[in-house]
């Protein structure tokens, strides 16, 4: 008989926002990664292609933190049509020490959504230029609107531009997040001149070609490419990472499976072996991002299963802190 | 905002137990798995080697069922010196429709000891004599124990041996057993003599070499070897594999990689790529498991995220068919 504590998506929500604090979480545990020791499986899947559906189970072991997550990640594309959301799922906290159920965090994806913004803020820190002023997403979906949020809290933006497939998705995101910011926020009908100019340009989309061309980029500019966390997905340009004077995984051995870079393997445009310094080795200062202000600098990331074990401990300690959460025995 | 059905480990027990009904729902899972149809990732293992610890992340989507399971176990070795249990876990069951989570099954891994349990009746069913009466046991641990009341739901047995390392062990689960089953239990000092005569033997250990020689198996015998779930464990000396007339594995593909087979193939004594007639291929009646009964047949039982899917299924239905467990918002 072992307590469990549950805490719903609300009382997670009123303990973990997509703030400095959350950006400082996620950026500890990649430097951690690149210092050794954690131990993070590839990403167990499940396609259910009758119902439109996939899931991802993420996990790590990061030495130092007390507990470890395993996240589930349902993704069912057809729920809209039914008024439910696409995305959902937990994350299940046990102690490292002993292996037992620490805690249950009920919330459908709340924290993969922050976890996975705060990535996007870590890569802008690390590894764009100091006055990035100017950020174009590609993309008006949640993560779309979470990516510029997060990386204003890194960078000292002014303005963005909202590309999407649909230009109403565009429009709206934009009209919401220049009200949420209060920056000036376009939405634009045409993706390269949405990109000529930027400073930092995220792609946060579920496409599986590409939307970002490698002759769109400019001296001087950072994409963050997040939104291809499986095989079939693809948003940049494979010559785009033979174009970059630096291209940075969150993390290699998983990029190569599923990430940007497994198109660029699979156009012959990058060899299988390649070796490029990952996320946390560049916030370690082990190895070089950007080495000049005219670098075109790539981050591919992919989510790792070190982010939910970051962001679950850090929920967990803040809940405990604040006595959120129910107790169950069994 | 969904509802989710909390079962504690003892209201699982109230609706789930070692008995026929379980295993026709274990043996309609592996039938179903032989039709095709059935997605079942490889498994997911995080290995905490620091605190002796390694944890298994098992699924699979069975199509005619509403649900799929994703179950976690962790294992941690040192737990039992500071008075817990090595083995615990749980369950979360998903709408296999919506990728909704609709339960969480606290079963502290009460539902792995049955669902495992369970395949080892379905292999004795489908591939032992039916005048099958003595069943020896090399292994007394609380699989050792269930094995052979889940075996006596299926076959006339009259007897049983158990041999353990040590032998208080067998002694003890020697006299539980012959209370509980209300037959003759003896301990045995001696592995091989205890095998001499046996219908059914059981592996039931955690050994990482073999416990059960080629040599000792005798025709008309049934060998379930249900210990080794992963790479480093091994109870079978892989030349039995080479002497059975029916070698069958419940999943072929995993096997391969953690079951009795791998390390035959590491020897040399099957090919990488051999062919054999998987437990629901049998059950299903597509293959042959035993053709008489003077054939040495060998189960290779290394635990599916089928069964889990298809315990938890189960037990997710008695629950809420008796109205147990609680609801909880997120």
């Amino acid at each position: 008989m072992a307590t469990i504590k549950i805490l719903t998506e609300a009382e997670l929500k009123s303990c973990v926002q997509l703030n400095p604090e959350a950006v400082a979480c996620v950026e500890d545990a990649f430097r951690t990664l690149a210092g050794g020791g954690v131990v993070m499986p590839p990403i167990l899947r499940l396609d259910i292609e009758e119902n439109n559906g996939e899931v991802d189970v993420k996990t790590a072991y990061v030495p130092g933190l007390d507990s470890f997550a395993i996240k589930i990640s349902p993704g069912f594309f057809d729920n809209p049509k039914i008024g439910l959301p696409s995305l959902n799922g937990l994350m299940t906290l046990f102690s490292a020490k002993t292996g037992l159920v620490e805690a249950l965090l009920l919330d459908n994806g709340y924290l993969t959504a922050v976890r996975t913004a705060a990535a996007g803020a870590v890569a802008a820190r690390n590894l764009s230029r100091e006055d990035s002023e100017t950020v174009t997403v590609l993309g008006a979906g949640e993560q779309g609107r979470l990516q510029l949020e997060a990386i204003s809290l890194v960078r000292p933006v002014k303005r963005a531009r909202y590309w999407a497939p649909h230009i109403e998705s565009a429009q709206k995101a934009a009209a919401l997040m220049a009200d949420r910011l209060n920056i000036e926020v376009t939405a634009q009908t045409d993706a390269q001149a949405a990109v000529t100019g930027a400073d930092i340009v995220v792609t946060a989309t579920p496409a599986t070609s590409p939307i970002l061309m490698a002759d769109w980029l400019e001296p001087g500019q950072t994409a963050i490419c997040m939104g291809s966390d499986a095989e079939h997905k693809n948003e940049l340009e494979p010559a785009a990472i033979a174009k970059a004077d630096a291209y940075v995984p969150d993390r290699l051995s998983q990029v190569r499976i599923l990430g940007e870079l497994h198109h660029a393997i699979d156009a012959g445009i990058v060899a299988p072996n390649a070796d490029f310094a990952e996320l946390g080795e560049v916030i370690a200062g082990m190895k070089t991002g950007r080495a000049s202000d005219l670098d075109i600098v790539i981050a591919d990331l992919t989510g790792t299963g070190l982010q939910d074990t970051a962001i679950a401990t850090f929920a967990f300690q803040r809940a405990m802190a604040s006595g959120c959460g129910a107790d169950f025995e069994s």
